[in-house]
């Protein structure tokens, strides 16, 4: 089955009329006459800024060593996984986030955007790749100094040290802060003691700590001389040559998971284990031989979120990850609804293929839309992450910038992939739920990816506080026209770049007003104001909710923020989607072909409307939309579905996946050949004349 | 793990403090005067017309023999589900559906009540079982006569032969009428010759296919005479004592799938096999030893309607098991968010219980209103049906009424199914990912509920066009205010009931008129003429665009109807909503004691409100709502989401649940456990004086 999924399709190319007879060719004469997208230049576009490492990673995951195999018993695919991890080693994979002087590439864009592809192979590998390298192995070198580097990087980049990030407890996900887990210094023996004091503070879902880790990145509160200087980050040997724990040290196996089971999740416990003053990774907190603390970062809280900070390379990672999985189930599942047949439509007909349905357009084409959005937007905060880590453009407002850039942008693109592999899954039928056809797969692996590296909620929560003071700060002192300069402040322009923003056309207005025709729809612009409204808005309403909360107690503040939590968590969202929007928008600028940047301009305004249609009661109790106006957004997404529907296989063509990405049997050609069969035979028997004649049209005579 | 997990917790009584600390206590002086809600009455209610077969199904599945093993191999696991399947039978639970003569109980509405419960064991022993005695049995029992009854029920009801249900074929899921395979009648040797003409006609997805079929009810369409009678059954042996499949008879295991791995999915292709006359199951068509063809029904259409028809109950059953694991998944998710603490407050205060959030108090508890409607809905259905399979109410009227009725509620049970048991996972964070927590495999399990037994779209385009019929037949030479005697015509009453149907208070009106104050909230009856108005209008406004199209081509008519079918999907989904309220309602009827009945009237206009504030832009668009009232609907959620919150654990408990049931560690009382043990170490720290300061503190001094 494996080779007949993945025998060689056409090659991805600009032809009018796609070889192979799938379905894309026009539907009407007019149609003839559009645009079409140049798919070479399009998935140029979606592979972004570092497109050649991407293919790159591509390339070496075309090795079916790589691939995820279903059913395959937990301990084995366990094993599977980690020889993949050896295998990368090989190719040079782990090596471009590190510095030159331990054999590393000091590339830390291109170094996401190759793991990003993993998951394509299998998302275990995908995960514990960045377990080893993006979390252990970053911990020790952004945490660490270089006598840290020296001793452990090395190691950790040939996976002669496998590792665990130690950080989660059973007791404390989100909420780092607050674990339980001690490393008290003994300025007799100049050593930590790591202890972990009751059941809630063991480490717990942590990568390779069921089996493989060797060693781990141990987060727990410092106490030197009675103080608690609060969470920091430890270097703990784990398990010896053999395999064994160390003293003190045990743990669990989590267990069956609900994906990513080829790696080995686990809990650890520490019962007052001794590690060396020098294992403190110290780069922003010291312990001096009597004890005695340093640190350059005077502020407890700014301390722990620089920490925080220096790791939020797995959520860009995991946003990425997540915007090329989606890529894939929208692959199998418009090349097959190109292809299927069902039902014919009561004209006599041929049976309609499933694209052709106006339902099967409406479900699919708004989640592709959403899905170019996220490439564009990741691409975006790649950019940003790799100026900051670089050093071009690390500074503290930088690094806050990207922290919250991704913090918005990791939980959309995390939940649109369950939302859309579902549809996709779905509009396959029972095909889509065989594991052959990867959807069910892509689900169960993704579906953690949503709360691990900060649960989703709980990120927006961050990013709608960030919004809030922001808001705050702006009007400190100043009068109520500062509000419209407040709004424009977080359009993309700002967001990613830093400055620069786009201005908007003209003051809000209702744009419900019959002197703009409906039938024009709604241009870009008028797209854009929406959005960045309903940002500005519902910031503006929770702030001016919360407000009486400053001149109450804590508990009561807590409280009245409480009763907002849900909204303030929406306006996090809604920024979210004004970024993944703008950011479209922006890569349209960066079109040349007339036919492509078309093509591109309608799933770009498919995609604001599908937006503006998600949250069309907001819109209407706000009085931005007039309810003639609002009612049309719905019916100019039709249209746009249906313009589009010429475009689909194209669109996902671009996403540039050869046979060996895909892999699932129903978008491998073979529906589209039973199709042809079938439809052959009746021919066939229909030329002879033997077919049997139905009893309704016997009736008839 | 497994002990911990199902050791007994607290009795479900109806004590104001359940005992072993679970935060349900009242919060504050106001509600402990609150009605609090009788669990046991409620769990009587819950469970419903048929609650004695569901306890007895629910005691017998405590059997450690009958649960699912996580991470168990496909091929374990399927041997595993088999030998359940013969403990079934041991236990007598296969034969409530049956005929008396052949050792059955003949009672319909029980046999699905007892199936339903077999998804807290396993999901994959409760669809194998389905396929056996539901499908498969049910085609031999349905659509045979008593001469096939002697021969093969005895068998088919002791599991001595296991069977296939042989209707979907690889090119053909929800489109039946369709099917490539044939059974040509022979009159020489008195035989039908079964042929599967090319690869689209190969049957697909059966359960039992891939291994253990010994026989399979195969569909094919029936000629004889050189006349095509359509879709009709055949008894087909498939497999020989040795498990070799017989000469002519070839199959495919269909592999992994996303969930459902107890079961043998496969695919089998016939090659002009030969089975005699007697194996056409002729209940509705007959053929003579001379190759004549007869039936009872005239109309090809009716009777295939009529033969399908037959099958409804595992619609019927798919109902009440995706009610039931949503349950399940509620009960965990909501009693881990009553003892989980993440986060202080700020206030210098205990962390918080994770149902104390707004916003998770927003994302379950409307929910759980969703999931108790269900449960009323479908004993509602179940009614339904085991009056017209008893022979008491089975007219043609009532059989068509039926086959809607299920059509409507299984999409809406199974996609709740999925995006419930999904939010309870997600608000679990880490520790809802691990399979021992149940969630995620409740999750696969179930997420096939949504594309078999007729795929949810194609079920709820069903719905809309019985919708549009009768809107239409209304109408006939009648005037313009039929429309509102249509409107109630599809109250719950009507289609329940077949008549007595709840008058509307009053005449459609804006309820958005300031004499009705906002704070009164949307009483019952508003939302009754909300729901209601929206399906009547959404139905109307569909037939309204369709109506050009009587005139035109087949061709052209069709185009125009694609133009509206999500609209007429998204009508019939309206309708089974309006049909899930009304049951809740008429079940609040059935509550005596004061204080269930005002907290459950809470959890209806939860229901109601979280209804209405899914589809607001409408009611906006519309006019059916104000943009002021349309705004309050958010606001009276949240009231009632604070105001249901002391009484989740008591509503959760009310499923009746038994840890054997549940066995979900998370749920049982350790993570209480846990979090009491963290607090008294704290506690015990503090008074110790030993505990270190913070450094925040002593920066402050």
């Amino acid at each position: 089955m494996a080779d007949a999924a993945v025998r060689p399709k056409k090659p991805a190319t600009n032809k009018r009329t796609p070889a192979g007879g799938a379905p894309t060719a026009a539907h009407s004469a007019a149609e003839t006459a559009d645009a079409r997208i140049d798919v070479d230049a399009v998935t140029d576009l979606l592979l972004g800024t570092w497109a050649d490492t991407r293919r790159e990673a591509r390339e070496m995951i075309k090795d079916p060593a790589f691939w995820r195999v279903d059913g395959m018993p937990m301990a084995e695919h366990r094993e599977r996984v980690l020889s993949q991890l050896h295998l990368l080693v090989q190719h040079g994979g782990s090596q471009r986030a590190f510095p030159k002087e331990y054999g590393g590439l000091d590339d830390n864009g291109a170094n996401l955007a190759g793991f990003m592809e993993l998951v394509l192979a299998d998302p275990s590998l995908q995960i514990k790749s960045g377990v080893q390298w993006g979390l252990f192995g970053s911990a020790v070198y952004q945490l660490g100094t270089e006598k840290h580097h020296a001793e452990w990087l090395p190691g950790i980049i040939d996976l002669t040290i496998p590792g665990a990030f130690a950080m989660t407890e059973t007791g404390h996900g989100s909420d780092v802060a607050a674990i339980g887990t001690t490393a008290t210094y003994d300025p007799e023996t100049e050593e930590f003691v790591i202890h972990t004091p009751f059941r809630g503070a063991w480490k717990d879902y942590l990568g390779n700590a069921a089996l493989h880790g060797k060693a781990a990145t141990v987060f727990a509160q410092l106490i030197t001389g009675g103080v608690n200087y609060g969470v920091h980050c430890f270097f703990v040997p784990l398990r010896d040559d053999e395999g064994n724990f160390l003293p003190g040290i045990g743990g669990e196996d989590d267990g069956v998971k609900g994906g990513l089971n080829g790696i080995d999740n686990g809990r650890l416990h520490f019962d007052q284990v001794r590690v060396p003053r020098f294992n403190l990774l110290d780069r922003y907190g010291q312990v001096a031989a009597d004890g005695s603390y340093t640190s350059d970062i005077d502020s407890p809280g700014r301390r722990f979120f620089t920490m925080l900070g220096a790791l939020v390379q797995g959520r860009v990672s995991l946003d990425g990850a997540a915007t090329t999985g989606t890529a894939l189930a929208l692959y199998i599942a418009l090349t097959y609804a190109n292809q299927r047949r069902q039902f014919d439509s009561g004209a006599g007909t041929d049976e309609i293929v499933l694209l052709d349905y106006g339902k099967h357009q409406r479900r699919l084409l708004p989640l592709l839309a959403q899905n170019y959005a996220q490439f564009f937007s990741n691409d975006e905060l790649l950019k940003k992450f790799d100026d900051v880590f670089s050093g071009r453009g690390d500074t503290p407002e930088a690094r806050e910038d990207l922290e919250t850039l991704a913090a918005a942008l990791k939980p959309l693109s995390t939940w649109n992939a369950l939302s859309t592999i579902q549809e996709a899954r779905e509009a396959c039928g029972g095909s889509g739920f065989l594991a052959e056809n990867r959807m069910v797969g892509l689900h169960q692996d993704l579906d953690v990816y949503v709360t691990f590296e900060g649960d989703n909620n709980v990120l927006l929560q961050l990013v709608g506080k960030r919004l809030l003071s922001d808001y705050a700060k702006q009007f400190k002192g100043k009068d109520a026209a500062a509000l419209a300069r407040y709004a424009v402040g977080h359009t993309a322009g700002k967001v990613f770049h830093g400055a620069g923003l786009r201005q908007l056309g003209q003051a809000v207005t209702d744009l419900g007003s019959t002197a703009r025709s409906v039938e024009l729809g709604l241009r870009a612009d008028q797209q854009q104001e929406l959005l960045t409204e309903r940002v500005q808005q519902m910031v503006a309403d929770v702030a001016g909710a919360l407000r009486p909360a400053s001149k109450l107690s804590p508990g009561e503040a807590a409280k009245v923020f409480n009763l907002h939590q849900a909204e303030l968590i929406e306006a996090a969202r809604a920024h979210g989607e004004l970024l993944q929007w703008e950011a479209f928008t922006d890569g349209l600028d960066r079109v040349e072909d007339a036919g492509t940047r078309q093509v591109l301009t309608w799933l770009r305004d498919l995609f604001g409307l599908h937006l503006i249609e998600k949250h069309l009661a907001w819109y209407l109790i706000h009085g931005r939309l007039s309810t003639q106006r609002a009612a049309a957004v719905s019916r100019y997404i039709d249209r746009l579905t249906a313009r589009l529907r010429p475009h689909a296989q194209d669109l996902v063509d671009a996403y540039g996946f050869a046979p060996e990405h895909v892999r699932a049997p129903i978008a491998s050609g073979a529906e589209q050949a039973r199709q042809d069969e079938a439809r052959d035979y009746y021919a066939a028997l229909h030329a002879s004349g033997d077919a049997p004649v139905s009893e309704k049209s016997l009736k008839k005579r």
